[in-house]
This record gives C-alpha cells, structure tokens and sequence, in this order.
C-alpha cells in the first residue's frame, strides 16, 4: 500500500463529464489499495471568469479580497469531484484551506506556503476517505484566504504531497509526460521516463509549460518524487502504475541503476528547450570603465526587471563597449523607457532592441561531468548557418539566442545531433 | 448614529454594474454616520448553475458536500462588493461564513443557525470598516460549510441584525415594499407604511413573495426592525431614511401613535393575498366515526405533507361524510398515491382532485378585535358569484378556495370592498 496525492488541472475537470473521468482514475488508484488525496483546479475558464470579475470591480483590486473572489473556483471542482466519488460509491470528502488547514503568509495572491496541518486529513484517509482538496488556496497568518497565484495548483499539490510524506505525487494533465523536446516541432521526440528536479526545473524556466517551476523547487526542496501523465487515457487502459509518465527524481535516485535503457542512452542530453519570450537589447558605445555597467544592470534590477544572458563587446581602441542583454518580452517596454530615460546618466550612444529572438537550451546533468556539449552545438548551429547572438550556460544547460525565425530548425538539428530522437510520431 | 444591516439579493448583485449600484447605497448609509454590515446574495443564476451542476455530478447528492459547491457563489458576491466599496473609497472586508463564524446546525442544505460570533466584526465595523457577508452560508458544529435552504439570505440578514443588535435590518429586493395586494392585479393597490411580523408572516405564506417566511418568525423572535426597499431606485434620489419602503415591525410598535395617518385608515385589513399553489382533494362516502378522519391524516402527516384547509360535510342519513382539504400543490401526485393505496384501510368510495384552485387571504391585525369581517368577505365574493369552496381562519387572517380562474377578479373586488384602493398606479 502506498499513500499517493494526485493532482488535476483545469482542463481535466472543465466539465461534469470530465469529473466523472477523473473520478474514474483516483478511484482505480483506491482500488489497488492506495491512500489517496486528490488535489485539484478550477474548472477550464473559471479562474479567468473570476479574475475578469475583479478587474471590472476594481482595476487595482486589494490582493486580499482578489483572493476570496477567485479562490472559489477550486472549491466548487473540490466539492464535484467529492459528489462524483460518492455516485461511485467510494467514501470521500472536501478539504478546504481553511479546514486542513493550509498555512501561508500574508502576501495574498501570491503567498507562500508555511505548513499544512494533516492530523485530520490523515485520520480520514487511514480511515479510507480519498480527500479532496482544492488546489491555488490557503488561510494567510491573519486567517483570511490567500491564493499561490495562476497555477499555483501543481505546488498546492507538491505542498500537500510532502506533508503527508506522499510515496508519490501524480500530476496529471493535457500530455502524457515530459519530452525530450516539443513533439510539436519534432515528430521525433521521446517521451522520457525520468528527468531530474534540475532538469526539470531547467526546463520549465525555458518554455517547457508542463508543471510549474515553483512546484518543481519544492519537490526537490522536500525530496517529493513527481510524476507527470496524462488524464485524457482510454478509461480502459493501464493505470498510472503500469502505465508511467516522466518520474521527476533526485540525481542520487537516477543513479540507482533504476534507469531503463533508453534513459541510459541519452542521459548525456535530457532535452531541448525553446523559449520565445525573451526580447534583446543592446546600448552601444557604453564607457569602458568601472561602474559603467553597474549604471546600467542596478535599475532594472530595482524595477524587478528579470536581466538573463549579457555579452560586452569591449571595442578594441577608443575605450568604449557595446553591450547586449535579455530581459523577458513582457518588460521590454518598462525597460526601454527606463534605459533611454537615464541616458546621458548612463552614458550610451543608442538603444537597440530586438524581440524577434528565441533562447534555445540543451539541458542535462550528463554535462556535469562530459565535455563538448557546447562544442557540438555551435557546430551544429554553424553548419545550418545559424546565428548566435549570445551565449550563457548554467552547471546542466547550454543556452544560445537566435533568431526567432529559426527556432524550429535549431530544435531539430540539436535533437538529432544529441541522439535524442526516437520512433517518429508525426 | 445607528447601526444597519443591509441585504441585497441575486437580481440586485446580478453582474458588476448591479454591484456598483449597490456599492452606492452601501456608501451612503455610511456617508450617513452609520456603523454598516451588507449581507449579498450569489448573483442572479448563480447558485441554479451551482446546483445543476451538483446533479450533474451525483443526483442523491450529499448536502454536505453540496453545500461546499452552492455556497460558493455569495463568497464572490461578497469580494466583489468588497473591491467595488474600495474603488468608491469606501473601507470594507468580506467575512465569510468559517470567520465570523456563523454557527449553524449539522442539518447541511437546510441548517438552522445556532450563533453568531461578532467581537472581530464589531470591531472592524467600529473602525469604520463595511463588514460584507455572503449570506445563505454558516459552519456546521463539525466546521464544513452549511447553508440555510434557498431564500435562506434573508435569513441570514435578519440573524446577523439580532447578533450585532442593529437598529435597523433593511432587506432591498426588486419591489419597493409590501403592498395591500399584489400590484400586476391592482393598480389601486398601495404601499404598505408598516406590517406587523404576524401580518407579514401570513402575507410571506400565502403568496406574497417579498421576504422568506423563514426570516420573518426570526425577526419576529429577536425583535429585529426589518424594512424592505428597492435597489433598483434613481441613484439621485433620497437615501432610505428619506424614502422608505415598508418596514415589519411588532403589534406593540404598530401601536405607538408612530403611524402615518394613510395607515390609521386601512387598519382593520393589511392586505389580501392570493395563492394558487394549493390543490384540492374530496374523498367520497367516508365512515362517519371516531378515528375515520385521523386514518386520513395521520398518514399525510407522517409523510410530510402539509394539509392546510379542511372541511368536513356530514351525510344527514347514512353515517357517511365527504372530507375536502388542500395541500401544495407539488405534493399533489405524493398525497393522491398514498390515499389510493390505503383506500381500504381508510375507508372512502372516491378521491376526487382539483388542482386549478386558489386561496385568497385576508390578512389584518385589526382583526382581532373587529367582527364582520368574514361576513364582508363572503357577501361581496357572493355578489359576483364567486363559489367558496373551502374556509380557514386564524387570529389576524380569514382564507376562502375558490377557483383559480376567478382570482383576479375575487382579489380585486375584495381591495375595495375593505377600502385599501389608493390612487390608480396603472
């Protein structure tokens, strides 16, 4: 017997009829003697409802009220999955924020989470209660509801999984697992078995939507083993124990020789990444002197503005420098506007900037300890004469800017360079 | 300075405009110097969304778990209030029904309410915070999320005056206070100035839909002032202290000389209802003998089903009596069922059913010490040659059946004939 929290999105339970699906496979999961806690979202479009609801109450809505409002949604999902349960004849009950409860801070609509009490969750799953608990919400210090923020769901999920020491936390959604890249651009991708929370976390901040990066942190934080799969399975086919998704686990665990052999194959490249919501900028003839790129990096930083790769082109005679940033698509105008008012303070000639550009990244734990990943993707790159307008590189993930025109032809070249691809799906 | 309780229903909270209207009410009975809580209904066609989908899911629903789901559309009601107040520059928080806490019985999807916790929300009113509660919603002694039955708003305002000892509950609805009769019958009719709670009572039961029933006995018992008004008045016009509707207060108040002189003259009757919810059944040939009529009710009873008017006609040769009496009409097919299969046992040669009647009500405190007044009732049905069918009477009200199709016309010679017609409304 294991003890398992399963954790579905909106699209899942956008409609009655869904529910009943879903209720299907948390019920096979009780069947084969499992504990279960199923952590759940609002119906598909719901949220979006409420939030529109807000703005039109309130353009600057108070996060604390913002909060009471769109909350509501996950709880009506909890309350139907509950009912479905029952017609099926399985014992189950709702657990709102406030009844487990579910601890946060005061930072409402995005609050963090501080600790969940379980002692009565689990006495009613021990006592063979699936519980059901609305995802995205939470009791703030001061005893009003607080939200995680879109999609806070999956850490809603991760969160409840480590409180009550979860053998494993199931996230199902729309695909089937993680992929070696968007099988949408390469017919040739394969879905992995296991990726590690680095991997994953690597992943998700490039572009790969599967699960949120939060919740990605916490699993590795809490050592939650997480698994991603599909809720949109033939009502007859495996259960999620014959049938896996992508584990996402600790390197030690990769380690174990657990590995099935089409992982081993590829361990040195887990995947390939594109992200194409970064925009670049570049100030030119910027002072080549101490200080002069502080000037130019504090402000944005003070305006919360994410900066991510930086490249300075140091020009060779009259003591001036080029330098070239990304900064995330969303923010290019606040930045701009920023830039170009402190520009005589700064001391740069012109601003130009680009958001026809995609960050591409191969990510891996294999490169901590192999050479010649980057090696093998600027000659790949070079040989479809691909440009590369800049460069930056973590322990596991080697990330290129390019234009944005040629981003699917960058994924599938590096996916056949690094021996990623599989049976064509296409 | 007074402190006042206002409940506004589902059509005047239907979307955020209706929302910003009410916003506006609110603010300027604080603008006033008043201390102020709101109680909100869900939107109009929220909670039916809400408990359709409830059936969807599971048809014998649990209502503990339906009251989860339903109860969710005043908690948006109530944000959104909230973040309309703020935009106004209004300060104001929700509480919801697990904060305050509204104690309630464990009898889910029909709870009774036990207490009323109000130390935090008289503080934060006493700061000069609107207090918002959804109505219809409490907490179970076992801490899940009960509601009150539907209506069950008016219920909860009325409750949350006597918990904060309002001077005042003021419930606007979409009619602008009770009238002597119904206005779409008589144009004549007028404006109630007062009610008593009794007069009220029998008014909300036989068709008179202002207020639930429900929250009328309690205002009645706590000794809560409740006026009914409109929403949907000229945001220009003269706030409810300047314009009221009707106000329901008790027999010793109506009696204080405080009376407007409009409302000296038509004391001796409040006003006639009409009901065309009741159905009507004869059983044939009864035994007439002690036990025979209880063989009849008991059963009824036992199954819930209300008989409310009941005449008896003794056969002056056989020992046998033929027996009449009402019942609602939706427990028609329930109550025909039953008696058809105990006829043997009761004892009775046919059961005759008539669905197309209705119960016409006079309905005054100055009853009680006034005769005459059934004798008006039946002379004037008697000149246009209404057929009574059926009599019931209690201290302040005197019914009659007829039938349905003479309704209008029985309501309206009876206005007159008790000098309630006003000027012409139509």
């Amino acid at each position: 017997m294991a003890r398992i929290v399963m954790k579905f999105g909106g699209t899942s339970v956008a409609d009655t009829d869904r529910i009943r699906r879903v209720a299907g496979i948390v019920q096979r999961q009780q069947a084969a003697g499992h504990e279960v806690a199923v952590v759940v979202s609002a119906m598909a479009g719901e949220t979006d409802r409420l939030v529109n609801f807000c703005r039109e109450a309130n353009p600057l809505y108070d996060p604390s009220e913002y909060d009471v409002v769109v909350s509501s949604g996950e709880q009506v999902t909890a309350g139907l999955l509950a009912l479905t349960l029952h017609a099926m004849g399985c014992k189950a009950r709702s657990w709102l924020g406030w009844q487990l409860p579910f601890r946060t801070d005061d930072a409402h609509s995005k609050a963090r989470i501080d600790q969940i009490g379980t002692d009565a969750v689990l006495a009613s799953m021990a006592a063979g209660e699936i519980a059901v608990i609305p995802g995205f919400q939470g009791i703030s210090e001061e005893n009003r509801v607080a939200t995680l923020g879109r999609g806070g769901s999956d850490t809603s999920a991760v969160a409840v999984a480590a409180a009550v020491k979860a053998d494993r936390c199931d996230i199902y959604t729309d695909v089937d697992g993680v992929y070696t890249t968007d099988p949408r651009i390469v017919s040739r991708a394969r879905k992995l078995g296991r990726v590690t929370y680095e991997e994953m976390l690597e992943l998700a901040s490039v572009g790969s939507k599967v699960l949120q990066t939060r919740s990605v942190s916490l699993a590795m934080k809490e050592g939650v083993r997480v698994q991603v799969l599909s809720s949109f399975v033939d009502e007859n086919s495996p259960s999620a124990d014959d049938l896996p998704g992508t584990l996402i686990v600790s390197d030690a665990e990769l380690g174990t020789g657990e590995l099935q052999g089409s992982d081993m194959e590829s361990q040195l490249i887990t995947g390939i990444a594109a992200d194409k919501n970064e925009a670049k900028i570049t100030l030119t003839r910027l002072a080549d002197k101490p200080g002069a790129v502080a000037a130019v990096f504090e402000p944005l930083a003070e305006a919360n503005i994410n900066v991510d790769m930086i490249i300075q082109n140091v020009a060779k005679d009259k003591g001036e420098t080029d330098v070239t940033f990304t900064v995330p698509q969303s923010d290019l105008p606040r930045a701009i506007a920023m830039l170009e008012g402190k520009q005589e303070e700064i001391g740069f000639y012109r601003l130009i900037s680009d958001d026809r550009v995609a960050k591409i990244s191969v990510v891996g734990v294999g490169m901590r300890s192999h050479a010649g990943v980057a090696a093998t993707m600027f000659s790949t790159l070079a040989e479809r004469a691909i440009n590369v307008l800049a460069i930056s590189t973590s322990e596991i993930k080697v990330s290129v800017l390019i234009n944005a025109d040629e981003t699917e032809l960058a994924v599938r070249v590096l996916h056949t360079a690094y021996g990623l691809d599989g049976a064509d799906q296409g």
